[in-house]
């Protein structure tokens, strides 16, 4: 809750990442029509949004194409078709995540790809794949974050160490992920004091990625803007895993930067969006994602909850409870 | 975000009020059943909730009684029928408006009514009628609190003014009340500073009631509680108009005082809340909200575009531009 007199101007350093499709996807096994991907596309750019996910970069020796949209797998030619040569101010990432990508080979040169940026996402324990992926990534001349998946169940002297390891890279972004939803704002402002050391020392950005399972996506983003993190995640109508993440909507309404524009957002949650929630497509706050949330546990029980179509909260939280 | 050090622990000094039935009622018209508000009074008991409120304390000159469910006039028969001599920890409020109570005849001696504290609320232009209020509550015996409406929209130096006029009353909170859902938590800093001043000189307490535009009612109440706000409203499912307020089951999921058990209002959302949704009664975030919060405008429109059924929210935001 820093820079309250900067409240009414803007840091133009700030960067605002469209994760609709990669987080998305995640509730709808990445079936998003052409048209829907090229529509997100243009209003994004009509938006202001700075980078734009298309989605995974999930290996097809592990991943069966045919049980997936093609958005898991974001070959080059199909963010092509969407983007031609993406001649526009907005970047386009995918995510890697390690163990999980063959990113030798599926990830070309830069030169010959229409992506800009490579996030790797990573667990505490597996850093050295991170790097690995990172500086494979780099060589290549993408730009690359690490997000750093689950912060709030890591130990605190992992984090350092882990941070201090990524920052030596040529990483360009560190990733705070909660991907829980479990943290408060006050704990927040622990951690990122925690990036912004490591940060500091070695000329590295900070990102937040935050999920919805308390309501507090979008007050956990605009906390990390006021503690001077530049790179936000967000999704169109919170659109995202369990209890999804912070709002496109409610981002741009509060970012001052004049480059935003948060009109073509209400249309598009308004004309896209709304359509998703109608096909049966099920995300954002609900009990089952507050309780693992409160818990610091993976969504994956409350996911299940969800798919049976359950709605006793109350029993569930008693299994959560017991498993203890 | 003060007070990090505390997260752990508690401060014995919060209460929590359920305004479930009160705010809640201003989206179904005050119709809940008896037997739904002798429930969410059991809940509430188990919960460990300082202070139920029941309703307003409507004028019935001014308002018809055949047209609003009786919480809307809390007689204090009717609480009476629910709560007997209420012989519990738990404290019974009711909310009167300025200049739409009739207190010198429908509030009665405390002393024979089950009603332990008069929540009075006024807007910044009625403070005499609230100071007028109070001090006959007061003089029955009553706890009550000043509610400190639509505290967006008011100019800084005409609430220092209004503050320090109500804080040389009796009246025992200063309540902030976000009723437009305008405000992010690090304004909310600035305010509580300024209740803070006239609370610490005259020895009153300071409460916040949040509304859930923005997704921000949970979000900034905790950010009260690390600002030093002890008084803190909270209704079940977040009930409450237009975007509704801050969830009962995220407040005290947050709380630590170990009095306070989560697990019966994961009950009665279940129960009963999930109930009056599928019964077609409508509250919550949705876009129409979220844009009347950005604007600091009060949420008349929205509702009405809730009522209407309209899914057109990027012609309401250029109806709600328009008319600036």
């Amino acid at each position: 809750m820093k820079e309250l007199e900067k409240l009414l101007n803007f840091r133009p350093e700030i960067r605002v990442l469209d994760a609709t499709l990669r987080d998305g996807g995640l509730v709808n096994n990445f079936y998003f029509t052409d048209e829907f991907v090229h529509s997100l596309y243009l209003t994004n750019l009509k938006a202001g949004v700075d980078y734009m996910e298309f989605g995974y970069k999930a290996s097809r020796e592990m991943f069966d194409e045919s049980k997936f949209g093609k958005w898991k797998f974001c070959k080059d030619e199909d963010i092509r078709a969407i983007v031609g040569d993406n001649d526009t101010d907005m970047k386009i990432a995918v995510m890697a995540d390690v163990g999980r990508c063959d990113y030798k080979n599926d990830i070309i040169k830069k030169s010959e790809s229409p992506i800009d940026m490579i996030r790797v996402a990573t667990y505490i324990n597996t850093i050295p794949g991170a790097i690995d992926m990172i500086q494979n990534a780099v060589s290549k001349g993408y730009e690359t974050t690490c997000n750093l998946m689950a912060i709030s169940n890591a130990q605190e002297k992992d984090v350092e160490v882990a941070l201090d390891l990524i920052a030596q890279t040529d990483v360009k972004v560190l990733y705070i992920v909660d991907s829980y939803g479990h943290i408060y704002p006050e704990q927040l402002v622990r951690i990122i004091d925690r990036f912004m050391n490591a940060a500091a020392k070695h000329g590295k950005e900070i990102g937040i990625h935050a999920h919805n399972n308390q309501q507090l996506a979008f007050a956990n983003t605009i906390e990390a803007v006021g503690d001077g993190v530049n790179y936000l995640d967000a999704t169109y109508n919170m659109m995202g895993r369990g209890a999804g993440n912070c709002a496109m909507e409610l981002l741009l309404g509060f970012l001052k930067n004049p480059k935003y524009n948060v009109y073509p957002v209400y249309r598009f949650v308004q004309d896209r969006m709304a359509k998703l929630k109608e096909e049966g497509i099920v995300w954002g706050y609900d009990l089952q994602y507050l309780m693992t949330g409160i818990l610091n546990q993976h969504p994956r029980t409350a996911i299940q909850f969800t798919e049976d179509g359950r709605k006793d909260y109350a029993d569930f939280y008693c299994e959560l409870i017991g498993r203890d």
